[in-house]
């Protein structure tokens, strides 16, 4: 199904899934896949699913977003959720700009809300932010009127890395409800889990944390996640693991003993994989560390869809910048 | 009124000011206020003027340059000014080369005139320049044949930094002449003060300059400006009053005692506003040191004009990336 | 002639070299010189004469790669390269994404082959990649299916930069074959050298490399050069001397005693050229360290085709993307 329209008029053609109602977009921003309802998720979905089209054809654009500007606007460093973001707004005919270079008024001392209101003064119609602190994505949506998509904010949540593992599962399996979903690793420290965890959990999977009781806590439990810190002994259990990435930065902490010990005990190998089901769909949000999240066989392998999650990654970032700036009255 | 010409006809329907004639373009570089007439300058305000509009579209792009390439050659740190060149580039639909990042040529010792001669042999077609040495942007100028427009050259000038400054106040009053600004803060090590004071007083307004004498050499005097230490014995007297940016580097030199001193003695708070002129307007070239130049009160009140400067300066910049590839036989 | 078709037909009107066939274009990549035929080295030098029109346009660009997007993969600094690779794909009308910021997926310890597949993975259709590792283009062109155009790996081969030079030297000399080239400089560790050799002695020309026992080895014989360690003894042979760069960085390593020694025995002065041939070409690949590897007098004087180079530069990239693109089933 293609996507041809210049302006606000929705992408034409769309199927929402059974049961669902279509929903025309209230929000401006994306901030949290918690703030969100199923049918709401959905429709970002199944959105993206029509702009996943343009990207397999040999021009890669459509005019949806023509003479609109996109600011990329990271406090952290990010090639892939930046260059993501980048194409999708290329993708949609959107100008960018980067604000996200060192030696940026902000190291000049300027405080994030002088600069959101710069960046806005400037007519930029969407801003993507990356920032260390929770809660910043939402705190920028208070000082501008522009559209703010978050691409990460401190530990609390990064929607859009959750909405394309959900995309990629929904593609692998046709469906998310009654899934058992893992997320494996660091969940502690990872607004990736979080996302997850909500998204999954308002479409109807269970979601399992596994991980050293170091970096799965007790509790995570009041989120509705079910925590486990023997991934052998669940194994078995899910149609889907998500292997976090491990923070080589946060090895200097002492939160575990070594990579080897990490490896040995939540490492997803080959030999590993063969006790989990056989259509089992391994995630990974990358950069993979080969040897400790995976080993190579498992990255590589007929399970993995990392890749997938990669090219699902465009289609939902086109998505969310078309419905937020639509809400924006664009 | 609309731009939409593609090629070098002028934009149509620009209304000049009365009593000043329509002027064909003759520059193809921008160096320095300076160098030009009263007309000249309101010429470059009322082709801004026009091009004001184009971003309050929602397609905020006309196809004036396009296919023409700029160039931004950043020799100092800056976000704002590089990316308003950046957006003002897109917005008139020409390509956009950075030559601004580190581990450029330029660290392998190549002179500036081989950079420039290079950027030359690729096509560009105005280059954006910013360099800490007084009079790089002339002497660029004079090493390549295609247009040259100064971002900023050491203490020298900042020609559209005092072009959006004086949009700004002409917008805001209605009217340059007879007005009297004050300019306030490190002037001595200030290309903003010598860019408004040079551009003021073509167009009639008398300028005061307000500082510690450090800061405030009473040499200035031979420029045309009137020279004051003491803040609140003139703050009466003044239609606008333009707060100059603390270089938090240069307090280490000792040139005043401490951030509190020159808060107290030089800072705009609300309580020091209440004695300026009811309908006085506060200017900052940004980025704010909150609580040293300005007080929040005053910089986000009814009185500051700080974010419509912003907007300006990107229609400012459209004029005369526009107004130097014409009379370059653009 | 005009280069305007948007899609795969190859770009009407070339002329082929007398003698030459036309050649479809076989290649998705270019790696190295050395695996081309002297045919296929003329079709591309053929096809960049075609593009090098559309530099003197005032609207420089040709829809050839509309919706198509270029990567660049820098994993050394480079602004001269990258550029113009950035320029020839913005006038190719492709849209472009810059991999080569610090703070990358690759510092957090990704492999280059798991960096490769995520950029594919995104829909890129060209990567260029600039490695310091001698054959890093071959390995990352067995990783994925998109285009890869290899802008310099380790002392290797830098193909883009042998195809400008050997263009610059049919444009000026009519012809390649017969041609006495003197390559002077670090031999031994340039790439540049290496792309020269392969491509001028396919065509027909005659090539001796000169400098320093250190720098330049009798192995390099085995490839077809003529070595040579005495400028002075060989100068008056030469169509074509193509000075090669002075890296600073390697004087630290003893390789030649200082600066002024080496200038002194293998720069090219003024009065040193008086010597050579009257017609004599001279080049170098920039950016140009004046006053060692030539002096001012020789690098601006009527011999010097430098900037033509970088002209030409564009011209030849602009092909090489068509051409590869075109290959890979664009």
């Amino acid at each position: 199904m293609a996507i041809s329209t210049e302006r606000g008029t929705p992408p034409a053609g769309m199927t929402p899934v059974p049961g669902a109602t279509p929903v025309a977009w209230p929000y401006r921003n994306l901030l949290a896949l918690e703030d969100l309802t199923a049918e709401e998720i959905v429709h970002i979905l199944d959105t993206a699913e029509a702009f996943r089209d343009v990207s397999t054809r040999s021009v890669k654009k459509v005019p949806a977003l023509r003479g609109r500007v996109v600011a990329n606007l990271f406090f952290e460093d990010s090639t892939r959720t930046r260059t993501s973001f980048t194409l999708a707004a290329q993708r949609l005919s959107a100008d960018l700009v980067d604000f996200s270079s060192k030696g940026s008024s902000v190291s000049k001392g300027e405080n994030l809300r002088d600069t959101l209101r710069n960046i806005e003064a400037m007519g930029v119609d969407v801003v993507v932010i990356r920032h260390p602190a929770s809660g910043a994505a939402a705190m920028a949506a208070q000082c501008v009127r522009c559209s703010v998509v978050n691409a990460g904010d401190g530990r609390h949540e990064h929607p859009t890395q959750g909405l394309l593992d959900i995309f990629t599962i929904r593609q692998a399996k046709g469906r998310i409800e009654g899934l058992n979903v893992a997320i494996v690793g660091d969940v502690a420290n990872s607004r990736v889990a979080r996302s997850n965890l909500h998204g999954l959990r308002k479409l109807g999977a269970s979601v399992t944390f596994v991980g050293p009781a170091t970096l799965v806590p007790r509790a995570f439990e009041s989120l509705g996640a079910r925590i486990c810190h023997d991934l052998d002994a669940v194994i078995g259990e899910f149609d889907v693991i998500n292997m976090l990435r491990v923070q080589r930065e946060r090895m200097a902490s002492n939160v575990f003993p070594s990579f080897e010990e990490y490896s040995r005990l939540f490492g997803l190998s080959g030999e590993r994989l063969r006790r989990a089901r056989p259509d089992v769909l391994v995630l990974h949000p990358g950069p993979i560390n080969r040897g400790i999240e995976l080993t190579a066989d498992v990255a590589d392998g007929p399970r993995s869809a990392i890749l997938q999650q990669v090219t699902n990654g465009l289609a939902v970032r086109m998505a969310v910048l078309f419905l937020c700036h639509q809400a924006a009255g664009g």
